[in-house]
């Protein structure tokens, strides 16, 4: 598919992460006004919220759905009102819209860089894989030992926990260095301390956007994906070895996991379908994909010390995944679980086979072993106070690119003394 | 304290599970009506939803928060207006009650076997912890071998695991088999099929009342605990057996949570604190409690077949646990994780240390490999079809119980096929 041309220029470079073929769902704010429903394109935000107020653009003939902080209630409607409003927009949008049209998109619109970013959607529950092959393989070496890197069941199932929705957050939010319970290797005793070897983790996160009651295909599971975020989730690697036993992450996972502003919609994405690698054992049929579910996105990761430049430290692709995140979630179904509108499936740490692909500090510096050179000269092990880690991704289409924004935040110091008041 | 004399007699026998000491707090219906706050006196539920309307109880002076389907709005006016409703409701339904109180709480109110159940709250979160030192123990033996039993973190935090909001229910809806990923001991491979180690697990569950956005102290954390339910985890324990690890249970534990439709406020508990156990290794400070924290409360578990007699087949008492709620909340928060009104924390397994006080049939058939016999001359392993499991409990006063109601669900036998439609 080519560049889909609209009047709004900027949207009609190769290089905008936002042209008229992306339109990604966000909400935004302008000074002290409130927060509204807004479709990127090109150098601008559309004010959906606003448009459908003033009656020139309605998602739902029955009801309003945008006069809401988040998207939430669009995605309840449904796969068929998603289509419907993504043609009605790239109608408005297109060069061959009417001036009326363009006046009223015009006056309903604001400057990118004049608006706040919110969270684009309301997280219901919050659940994170652990589906990249070179990531389970390089962490499990490190927690396991590389006789057991690869648990027995990685193989037939995308093994994942239920996180914490209560402490996403959207880019820019800064992440402050959590305390913790940390037992150095060697020590008789834990410690309650902050964090030493506090992590990103590279993911993308599959925004859910139809509800289920039971065990869903994996072409339902697929159906019912809206759209895709980047995903950052934090990890305290000291905290996370010594609690994980039995039970998995726990307090190590819950500072915070940083989202990206942008929904960008599965059928934005959809020219850019991948297969998921070839199984090395057959899957059971609950989990067989009908079709290519992962994407061609690439994906990096960059580091930008407090006042240094800013370095990519890895550069790798969500096509790395063993798991889509429609097999994710026709899993997660396969007990009965109900699923809802809003609920948020991180993929796992996209890394690829080389060291410049991992996604995660604990893979690149070799679980601190090795750390890593910034192009300031600084090294890393892992994230020091100050330090801004941001994600970026795109799809790369035939003159265009899907951009997703960026995904941001830097690690403020722990709190001198937690129970302070 | 001696029993409150309330001017509704079924309120005053030493028996009732609902003395005016009590007023734990649900949402009921009658027939087609909507879903209404009440709490429950005697046999009797007065209608505070619609005393609100009235305009003879407010719990906030400013706002109605009583006219919603959960308790979610009025949790969230925190413990003085929680101190300031009960004993507002102890008065108007103490025996000094003037003939105009008396005669408006009769209108509404209504008989407690007229009305239908719902959840008490909007469950915000889910976790659940392994809390009790005897199941800990139990059942790390059964996964792990009697040398590595207890994890090495055990003894120093309450190790939890998130849960999944979605499928908490309230007692009475039936429970469905689930299916799952499943590898026999000894098998090459996994199979998807439907459970056949489906078990129960005897809880109490933690209804946080106030949100948090930073650590708190075990003592912030016990004030922020609106009250507590009984609470069953169902467990699929050969799904468990496969998925657990390395990132804890998953889909082993999100067909079903039940809870029991009477929260039992922290203040009508208040009579009933306990300590928790000596430690066995101190606690790192932040754990460490000001007080007693832990409530001494007799529960039980009841077990009837499809048709058959019931048989209680265990006894046990929630002070057996090793850690409290508050610890739980508290370590929750350690992170900073934030907590919402509306979370809820299953204390863990309640499992005393004889045979007869396990609080789940993994532990009460020592793994399946010595079944259970019941009144009826039924054996039981694990649970089957048709099975009600009915959990109970009690605090005993002087001369009066403050009671939880019953926690049931019965068991549905699978789906034939999880994805005809």
């Amino acid at each position: 598919m080519p560049l889909l041309k609209s009047w709004i220029d900027s949207a009609n470079s190769a290089t905008t992460p936002f042209p008229l073929n992306n339109l990604p769902c966000g909400v935004f704010s302008v000074g002290e006004g409130d927060l509204r429903c807004g479709v990127a394109i090109g150098d601008r935000i559309l004010d959906v919220t606003g448009l459908e107020e003033a009656g020139a653009l309605r998602a739902d003939p029955e009801a309003t759905v945008l006069d809401a902080p988040d998207w939430n209630d669009f995605m309840a409607l449904g796969p068929e009102a998603w289509a419907a409003f993504r043609a009605r927009l790239q109608a408005m949008l297109g060069e061959a819209a009417d001036e009326a049209t363009r006046d009223i998109c015009t006056t309903y619109s604001v400057r990118l860089h004049e608006a706040d970013l919110h969270m684009p959607f309301r997280v219901a529950e919050f659940t994170d894989f652990y589906a990249g092959r070179h990531h389970a393989f390089n962490v499990g070496q490190m927690f396991r030992g590389p006789e057991n890197a690869l648990p027995p069941n990685w193989l037939h199932m995308p093994i994942g926990y239920n996180g914490r929705a209560s402490s996403v957050v959207v880019s820019g939010t800064p992440v402050r260095r959590p305390w913790g319970q940390i037992k150095p290797a060697g020590a008789d005793q834990p410690d309650f301390a902050p964090c030493q070897r506090f992590d990103f983790e590279l993911e993308l996160g599959a925004v859910v956007g139809q509800p289920s009651s039971g065990p869903v295909s994996v072409a339902e599971a697929d159906a019912m994906i809206f759209g895709y975020v980047l995903l950052n989730d934090w990890s305290a690697r000291d905290i996370q070895t010594w609690e994980y036993q039995p039970l998995g992450p726990f307090q190590s996972k819950a500072a915070a996991t940083t989202v990206g502003p942008w929904i960008v919609t599965a059928a934005a994405l959809a020219p850019f379908r991948l297969d998921t690698p070839e199984r090395e054992v057959p899957l059971l049929p609950y989990l067989n994909e009908p079709g290519p579910m992962l994407y061609d996105i690439d994906l990096t990761v960059s580091l930008t010390p407090e006042g240094g430049p800013s370095c990519v430290i890895a550069r790798t692709n969500y096509g790395q995944m063993y798991y889509s995140a429609a097999q994710q979630l026709a899993h997660h179904s396969s007990s009965g679980c109900p699923m809802n509108v809003g609920d948020l499936l991180g993929s796992g740490t996209v890394s690829g086979p080389e060291p410049g692909t991992f996604g995660s500090l604990l893979e690149l510096s070799q679980g601190g072993q090795a750390p890593i050179r910034l192009d300031g000269g600084d090294t890393r092990a892992f994230l020091e106070d100050g330090d801004g880690v941001t994600l970026e991704g795109q799809a790369k289409g035939d003159g265009y690119v899907i951009g997703f924004g960026t995904c941001s935040g830097t690690v403020r110091p722990a709190l001198a003394d937690p129970y302070a008041r």
